[in-house]
């Protein structure tokens, strides 16, 4: 067999990396598990031609590849394993134009979400999809998963900020989706279509970026504490039910605030005390949250109220620490349902059903405001035991059963391959996998990965 | 020849319309276009076994099917013509559920756009997209064509809009895309390829769409005049650089002001004075208005302003005139062109100045907020003179040039196929060819429009 990676740099030179322990890297993903081999090599791509020249090449090699961002991903959907090839685009990271006057940024797909928001703040101006790995994920692995965020309930999810891609296909030919106009509907609306696509249709390697003006004024902050956890996801119902709309809504139960009080060195909260954090922003933040107070302590909830910007900031930073207060706790699988928002106490009450019936702690905390759970099921060693894939399964199937979805914001990844047929229906994934074989005929691009 | 109407007459019954009247009409949509010749029959679809049926039919007999909702359409995408079945989603007008608590309704695609609207107020809520045909569209043909309107530079246009779809495919199977939440990624976003799709990837019969709450508060209205179509064009990109946010922003051209003018009975406007319509929602209405007032100012206008609900719909009753004032002159190409908004200022000066070169009057309103330009070319008699054609032309490579698109939201349909592949370019055409195969692998779903 020939020696792939050679001849490969004899293309590319010295992005093509073959060090063990970047190899090793990119068996995984923040999803913590691991594949069952490293990979041929990754290409450290400098340049839309070096992604290029990578795809030609893998095209005429019959080679597997996995697109790679940050690999923060929770779906192992960057994970590579043996004879495959990554292809990162974490080193494409210039921030090609910030265009103020019509609220657009283009991006390489490299650049980190957190340092595009920091580029256009003096502007005025935000990207609005704000995941909770926002420091740490790349604009690219935003789009391939369709990443959504705290904000999303009122500002929309990374397909909403897209207005256009540039993409490499399988084949290594270079293609330009979409526009820099805020509408447009000339053909089929391919942006979309790569929009959560996981890496399975080409690799993006620009993007056009929809930006919003900041709100004005200072938010308005409350932080409710209930004894009931399916009180506090009736609560966050209500508020929505009232036409109220908050910029964030984050549920954290009990079992997740401990964990994080514990993490952060904070007072130990009262046994069963759940958390419900409501910020709203711009003009009627204050009067908005006046409402929100009267239905929360109508709820029977005990509510702090700020109309402090960094007070508000420290609320939230209690929901931001879950990441670290989980991951501190051993090897953790972290899930991702959405259901519609009427269904949260219904599907909270399941979590708790599922907790007891397999006896275990499922910490969990929820973009409330848009129905959004993140149940996390904590295991020790570095493969999940067959019972905490059981529990997954019950999850997940509590979730479709309300009418709600497998992932909400994470994707499908290797993780939830052996359940989307049971969502999506055996003709819609027939009708899904004839469209990803015209964007890649030989399969090349991420198998194994959602499909 | 079978007598193909007989044989599925014998299947559907009196749903089957031979009626040369209906046949007639279904040669044309709002375009002023006409197709050739009448088509062989129209289903008036009751029910979506109905729909299934017929394309089931039509799928045996290898008989080009056309979608068809209210006929409003602007570009033929409607139209049928001999030996064609037209398959009308009209009649399917239930509203199947109309849900507070998660802010969303299913409807049926014959619902039309503003009896929807009529239907969720009362619950204070709304559907964002509001074409300006909202009395006369369905929902299904909004979906079709990704209709946008008057505030969807603030509330996102139809795909912004939908969160899952029924829809029948050309053997006439049934589909399920998308879900009830309001965030999903299982899969590829199928239910946004279907959007914009002009009835070329199947018929949707029923729709789960999102609602939003109704923005609390009377709107604030300005009605600027200006004496320049360009410096109207630079206020408005100069308020959206200001990081304002209007719930609608409309620029009625000189020619288009002295028409609609002349047709509802008003004074006649001075010479070349231009009208910018802005209209700001919400808790902060009142003050961004006076931010925006500064600003139309300080470039020159005259300008009105008012807080009174009735008195800024009276102000914008103007724009919405522009439609039958135009009609009212004689056949009209509407045209939809789309530029980033800093651009706007230089696409109606080209617009000016294809006028010159063509010796042609062409009103000009534009959805503002957005860069949305309608250029109306008026000419007399049932075809389109090739020398409007020429005109479009121009209009069409002017707004490419300046980084535009073709259509902003009413489609290809037949009227602007011959531009596509100008904007698209070859290999991402040859790309959207191949998934409508998928799709559709005979061919039958509304040949000849798109692509
Ligand atoms: C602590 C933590 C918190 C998180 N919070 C959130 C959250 O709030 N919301 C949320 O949605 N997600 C969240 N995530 C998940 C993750 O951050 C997102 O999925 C993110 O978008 C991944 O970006 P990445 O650059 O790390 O992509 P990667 O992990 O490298 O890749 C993710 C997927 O995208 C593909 N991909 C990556 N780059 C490209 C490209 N250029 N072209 C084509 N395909 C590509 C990969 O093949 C893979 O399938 C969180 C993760 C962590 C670790
Ligand atoms: C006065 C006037 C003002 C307008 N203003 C606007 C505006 O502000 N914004 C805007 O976006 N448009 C506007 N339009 C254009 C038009 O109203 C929209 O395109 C509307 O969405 C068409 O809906 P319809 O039900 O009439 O569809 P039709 O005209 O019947 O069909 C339009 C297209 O959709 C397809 N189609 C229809 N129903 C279905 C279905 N159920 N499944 C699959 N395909 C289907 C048809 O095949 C065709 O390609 C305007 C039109 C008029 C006449």
């Amino acid at each position: 067999m020939a020696d792939l990676p050679a001849l490969l740099r004899a293309e590319l030179g010295d992005v093509v990396v073959t060090d063990p322990a970047a190899l090793e890297a990119a068996r995984s993903d923040y999803s913590g598990q691991r594949s069952d081999s490293a990979p041929l090599a990754i290409v450290e791509a400098r340049t839309v031609a070096d992604v290029q020249t990578a795809l030609r090449f893998a095209h005429a090699h019959r080679l597997p590849v996995v697109p790679r961002g940050a690999g923060a991903g929770l779906t192992g959907g960057a994970m590579a394993s043996a004879a495959q090839l990554v292809v990162s685009t974490s080193r494409l990271s210039s921030i090609v134009e910030i265009n103020a006057a019509d609220q657009l940024a283009v991006v390489q797909a490299g650049v980190l979400n957190a340092d595009l928001g920091r580029a256009v703040e003096p502007h005025g101006l935000f990207f609005a999809p704000d995941p909770a790995s926002r420091e740490i994920s790349t604009i690219g692995g935003n789009i391939a998963t369709n990443a959504g965020g705290l904000l999303c309930a009122k500002y929309g999810v990374t397909r909403e900020a897209v207005l256009g891609l540039t993409v490499v296909l399988a084949d290594g030919s270079l293609l330009e989706l979409g526009h820099r106009t805020v509408k447009g509907v000339t053909g089929l609306d391919l942006t979309a279509l790569m929009i959560g696509s996981e890496g399975t249709l080409g690799i993006v390697v620009e993007a056009t970026v929809r930006l919003l003006p900041l709100p004005t004024g200072d938010p308005a902050t409350l932080s409710a504490t209930f004894v009931d956890v399916v009180a506090a996801a009736a609560a966050s119902t209500a508020i929505t039910a009232a036409r109220l709309r908050p910029a964030a809504m984050e549920l954290i139960d009990a079992r997740a605030l401990s964990a994080i009080h514990e993490h952060l060195d904070l007072p130990t909260p009262a046994a069963e005390s759940v958390q419900l954090l409501v910020q709203f922003d711009g003009a009627s933040a204050g009067a908005d949250a006046g409402v929100a107070l009267a239905i929360l302590r109508e709820l029977g909830a005990q509510v702090a109220m700020t109309v402090d910007a960094e007070e508000g900031e420290r609320m939230l930073a209690v929901r931001r620490a879950f990441h670290p207060a989980m991951a501190a706790r051993g090897s953790v699988l972290i899930e991702d349902l959405a259901v519609p928002r009427s269904a949260l106490p219904a599907m909270v009450a399941q979590i708790r059903a599922i907790e007891e019936r397999f006896g275990l702690e499922i910490p969990t905390v929820a973009h409330a405001g848009d129905g959004n759970l993140h149940p996390n099921l904590i295991y020790t060693g570095d493969t999940v035991p067959a019972e905490i894939w059981e529990a997954a399964g019950e999850l997940f199937r509590a979730a479709l059963a309300l009418g709600g979805t497998l992932t909400g914001e994470h994707g499908v990844g290797t993780l939830k391959r052996r359940w989307l047929e049971e969502e999506l229906g055996t003709p819609q994934l027939d009708l899904q996998r004839r469209i990803k074989e015209v964007f890649d005929p030989l399969g090349i691009m991420n198998p194994g990965k959602v499909f």
